[in-house]
């Protein structure tokens, strides 16, 4: 630690430190005001608000000074980005703190996954803190690249950059006491870490257990309901403005001057298209302060409230002794993020980053060769129909929720067969860890995807090779397009490849930069919707990973078959 | 710990719980709501909000259920009682877990004193933290019974009462970067604990440096400019309504919705006769109320605000996981608290205990022979006057604070002699500690006592003899009783005794209950102030007692002499 002399000599002035900010209008999250005063800075810390003499004074005069804005939680994996990239795009936005959660790489590499974040996120301008998965896998009802269980997690829990267990998604088995889901839980309680929920429409009697089990955040409301019923029994809620789910509009109206210290904003999923466009927490703070927000309040949900609920010490605020994570902003209307000190450093100036990062050359096999699949052939897609009617999956318009429909299709021998005049696309999960070659098949409607296909090693949690299309011939098409670039995703239309996105790292990050990444991201999203005409109200990417995680409702489909998640088990497509 | 299992099955009903608390109004400090609910309670721990059914099913509809209020800062010695005897006094009022600086003990006792206060604090109805006192001695400018340096807290620190380090007076020391003092800051730094603040008048760049020292609370404001100052820098303010120092009718002006969440509430130094006849924590809640406070943010600054700032992780609110310490409330008009639990036992009822506590049957001698003073004469109280005018202390009314005043006094032989017409007052604090005999002298005016003297072994924080008479015999009268006693207060007049008080524990505490403690005190007081007049604008016994302190302005006077607090040196009594 830096010498409590030193400081005390820097607060004092008695010595000048390194750099003084200059009149400019400080945003304090503990009274709500704004303030006209210099900060000064020394190593990284502010060490003294007023007036002060640096070593290097920059006059801010007019501009307002925010704490860096902490993201509460999100999958970095879910960017496409290596946190390293992630952290060159989201920290000129203003995102100076995350708390990530690795559990997709988990997923795939396991153990080693974790601590290849953990390594990227070493040296950075950006404090990049991890929950420790505790769902690998996610459920006993799919398959996936590793297991974690709570002794394989005990060497971790304690690391400086760990602040405790990710988002408990498996709910029942808390409610069922599962002895594996509960080792996990006590790991942390014993060591007096956070863990993360992920519980939704949990209610009544289980939602008590659920808290009483340890559980202290939640970010998976979608209703006011939701949200009010965790409030009261003391979970902070994280209200999420990710990619494919977006709570902001509904859950900021239960948001008031009363409960807003227990409310905090994350990303979750957020894509690179809607962080370069949109931007990160950054864009939740506007969308909070356009829906009546006071700009403070808004302020203090991505700063001093998860500082507080993270146990974050000496982050989220502009004071004596707290890390010099600040951001310089021109107004409060357009609220643009001009420069962005880290640790008293400039790190990014008008959107742009002002840092370099170290590349690896090489990563290792386990890293880049994770998609190990047997040849698809059309035998394999085929669906058998015994009923008159079957299940089908109902996307829904922007929600990471799906809904089971019962409906007549039409077959030919007794298997499905497509119709140009229905929205009835194939739905295929592959297992690609190279375990056992499952192949998961189901219906979807509302996708509405025409003359083609779309496959993706991005499918939550266990990444599975999931594939949507409205011919075998493109499904497959897709699938080894995938296969050959090593992960990632690629549209396929009249067996031809209209384009792709290698995703390397696991299947789910590139090695390349944000600006490649989006390039091709957008140039796929509008062949998915201006070519093969996907329904506009779907994100098609976010959407298709999340049609394998059965762990949000209503109806899903794993490698293992088709889930019904409200009854928590496989059911047949063929609804006797 | 209780096992999850047995939690979780609780919280589903699954199991029923020991009790249950049916249909009461719940105030839910998270929501700022009234939710009638009941409430399960088992082993200690609230598992359930909703409807359950429990081994016991206690009836509380139309009641409000309130968590256990906790008092942030004070001295269980000033209440003059035992922990265990203050136990019984303040719980059936509500305070079910107080944070105490055992610092007027350790000024005596040293270690032991601590030990003491610990093992006295063990099996009671009530969560007894501490926090290890800072500065004994307060000051090098007074004679103590005991050095307590950093090495000497080491041991301690991390012990489960412990929740840091105590009120940091000595605030002179650490702008000047005392080594001693540093290494206090440093030992609770380093064991991420909580340090104290004392701090009153500090600001600019002085407040930064005491700040980014480490400490973290301030108790100690007097206007709503200090609090807000302090709040800006990231401090949490405790708004004190002691005996001598009542600060809520002013602060709680300052406190907004904006602010509150950084506000909790104490009692610091608290007589027994005001615990009794106003209440402790209740009080305070009751009076911010009647100030414009709503109901549910005045139960915040005793219950969830305090937990979070002090950690107290499942303190402080209604919900699952948390500590069963539970108020039955009648009504918000008149706030009678009817029950008190804790940890889910009925502890108090109708504002009586229902509890019994195990007494010592004898102390050591270390803690009840502690009053070692040689015979006092006359000779030993004569003042010297060698300069026109005179320095003065003015006791302020209502007020721990005194102001320095220069006047002319009636001499004779240029010796200070007593004037009936004047209000001018000896005062004489005579170390008791039995290490060098000091006697320091002076004079005092707005006191207003006559014919008769005081005599105390409470003086802050080094507990020498404290006396003060319009007269040397009555002077000499009242401190022999107090040596008599082996401590405590005594009043003489015409040389007689009207009363006193033992206080045979370091001269601190009495081994009886409150109601003799409170008998006796109220006795005293009467006497005080309608036989020997004293001002009515002050508390005699509390003002007294702090007349020692040199850490509180302007001016006091110590065993070594005459303080003058801004400057922080002595000064002679004549004005030259």
């Amino acid at each position: 630690m830096y010498k409590l002399e030193n400081l005390i000599k820097l607060s004092l002035n008695e010595t000048n430190p390194d750099l003084v900010l200059k009149g400019g209008n400080i945003v304090n999250v503990f009274t709500n005001e704004i303030i006209k005063s210099d900060v000064a800075i020394d190593n990284g810390i502010i060490v003294g608000i007023g007036e002060y003499h640096g070593k290097r004074e920059i006059d801010v005069a007019n501009k307002y000074i925010v704490p860096g804005f902490i993201d509460s939680h999100l999958h970095i994996e879910s960017t496409m980005l290596t946190p390293k990239e992630f952290c060159k795009a989201v920290l000129p936005r203003g995102t100076t703190t995350v708390i990530a959660d690795p559990h997709e790489i988990s997923n795939i590499c396991g153990l080693d996954g974790i601590n290849y974040m953990l390594e990227e996120s070493e040296n950075l301008p950006m404090d990049i803190f991890y929950m420790l998965p505790s769902c690998v896998p996610c459920t006993e009802f799919e398959s996936n690249g590793a297991i974690l269980k709570a002794k394989d997690l005990q060497s971790l829990i304690n690391k400086d950059m760990i602040l405790g267990l990710g988002e408990m998604m498996n709910y029942p088995g808390v409610i069922s006491k599962n002895n594996e889901v509960l080792s996990k839980l006590k790991l942390a309680i014993d060591n007096n870490k956070i863990i993360d929920g992920h519980g939704p429409h949990i209610k009544d009697k289980e939602l008590n257990a659920y808290v009483i089990s340890g559980v202290t955040t939640e970010h998976e409301c979608s209703t006011i309901e939701e949200m009010i019923d965790r409030l009261r029994l003391g979970m902070y809620i994280l209200i999420r403005e990710g990619s494919a789910a977006k709570n902001l509009n509904d859950l900021i109206k239960a948001v008031n001057k009363d409960n807003i210290s227990r409310c905090l904003l994350c990303s979750d999923d957020r894509h690179p298209e809607e962080i370069l466009n949109k931007g990160h927490i950054n864009h939740s703070i506007k969308l909070a302060i356009s829906k009546g927000i006071e700009v403070i309040d808004a302020i203090k949900m991505a700063t001093i409230n998860p500082a507080i609920c993270y146990k974050l010490k000496n982050k989220g605020a502009i004071a004596p002794g707290y890390d010099a994570d600040l951001l310089i902003i021109d107004n409060f209307n357009n609220f643009y993020i001009e420069k962005v000190y880290k640790k008293g450093i400039l790190v990014a100036k008008y959107n742009k980053p002002l840092f370099n990062v170290v590349y690896k050359n090489s990563y290792e096999e386990n890293f880049v060769n994770t998609v190990n699949i047997s040849n698809i052939r059309k035998e394999n897609l085929q669906i058998k129909i015994t009923s008159e009617k079957v299940n089908i999956i109902r996307v829904l318009p922007h929600s990471l929720e799906t809904k089971k429909i019962i409906k007549r299709v039409k077959t030919k021998n007794n298997k499905f067969t497509f119709d140009k005049d229905e929205d009835i696309l194939k739905l295929a999960v592959i297992e690609r860890h190279g375990k056992n070659n499952n192949i998961g098949l189901a219906l979807v409607e509302n996708f509405k995807l025409r003359n083609g296909a779309i496959a993706s090693t991005i499918a939550h949690d266990s990444h599975n090779l999931i594939v949507i299309g409205d011919n075998d011939e493109d499904i497959i098409c897709a699938v080894n397009e995938v296969k050959r670039c090593r992960g990632g995703i690629a549209i396929s239309s009249n067996k031809k490849i209209l384009e792709s996105l290698p995703l390397e790292i696991a299947g789910l990050m590139s090695s390349k930069d944000i600006e490649f990444v989006n390039l091709k991201f957008e140039r796929m999203l509008d062949i998915a919707y201006n070519y093969l005409n996907v329904n506009k109200d779907i994100d098609p990417f976010m959407t298709l990973s999340f049609m394998a995680l059965p762990v949000i409702g209503d109806i899903k489909l794993t490698d293992k078959g088709l889930f019904d998640v409200n009854k928590f088990k496989f059911i047949d497509i063929n609804n006797k």
